[in-house]
């Protein structure tokens, strides 16, 4: 028994594309929510979206996509698939490792229940989000799930830091954008049905 | 780019030779505490499984282990491998879909912060578990990290039920092998140091 998660041929492509740094937080959280929109629009999945970065040189390790609808598996998020793609390509489940630079993970909201626990497993040393309010969840309808009422001093308990608030409007329009294909396309359902 | 994760040869065997219905939760917890005694015993992964079962029926779909050694993964815990594979099968990332009889989560202790909110995701109608407290990290030295302090009362919120101390003593038994083993393999390498 397995399974297999994949990233969608465009990201494959895109990746390739990418600069050999992205100096700045916000150099990478536009990578992000760029991969976010591209993957609303060639419906590869949600507009969800991750990157794991080298801290210090902003040399791009990866950059993963939600691919739940994709597979139908529910733990595909963003982050999952991002963080196993990185450790895959490093050979180490600890991204945090003795011999390794310091990586960061730039995600394009606060992460899930369960991704924030990915997030403190997987060994990066930076967390970088667009934004952690309910406004994801007031525009997408999505649920996030109970993440601990103490996740800001989780993280530093774990010794990882925490940017906020980088690219916070731009990342909203994203899940307007989403939200707004979605209105269409429940209408042209509608349209059908009638 | 792909990941793709694994159950180890011996554990598919297991799952062809498992019978037709475990009927009670107790049948369906010892099935679960099995594979992770062999998954210890076999040194294809940690002492963590879970298991999914029609709830009513007593049906397995699935039994997973623990891989992240084995793929060097931080997110390819019991309860991530086991959901995704049950939702590979029935095609579908929502187990609590309409169409589908009411599926019942086994697993060896409480899931851990991420292995909670994918529980969550996973569409499960209800939850089983050895134990939820304290022992299993005092004896493994493993860290569960920051499960939501109302871990109960979401359950509760999403209409999942939750059954606690199934066979407690069996799954520390097994935690307690574990720990035994890494004394001895610590032990050894010493030796080999000195």
């Amino acid at each position: 028994m397995h399974f297999t998660l994949t990233m969608p041929d465009w990201a494959d492509e895109e990746l390739r594309n990418l600069p050999a740094s992205l100096p700045t937080v916000e150099d990478r959280m536009a990578a992000v929510i760029r991969f976010s929109r591209l993957n609303i629009e060639h419906d590869t999945g949600g507009p969800f979206d991750a990157g794991v970065f080298e801290r210090d040189s902003g040399k791009p390790l990866m950059i993963g996509v939600n691919r739940v609808m994709a597979h139908q598996i529910s733990s595909a998020h963003a982050e999952i698939m991002t963080l196993s793609l990185a450790q895959q390509m490093l050979g180490t489940y600890d991204l945090g490792g003795p011999s390794l630079p310091a990586y960061q993970f730039v995600v394009n909201w606060r992460p899930c229940a369960m991704c924030f626990g990915a997030t403190l497993w997987s060994g990066i040393r930076s967390l970088v989000i667009a934004g952690s309010g309910p406004e994801l969840e007031q525009i997408t309808g999505f649920d996030e799930g109970p993440v601990h009422p103490e996740w800001k001093a989780e993280l530093a308990k774990r010794g990882i830091e925490l940017i906020e608030d980088v690219l916070k409007d731009e990342a909203m329009a994203v899940y307007r954008q989403f939200a707004d294909s979605h209105a269409f396309i429940y209408n042209a359902r509608l349209g059908n049905a009638t």
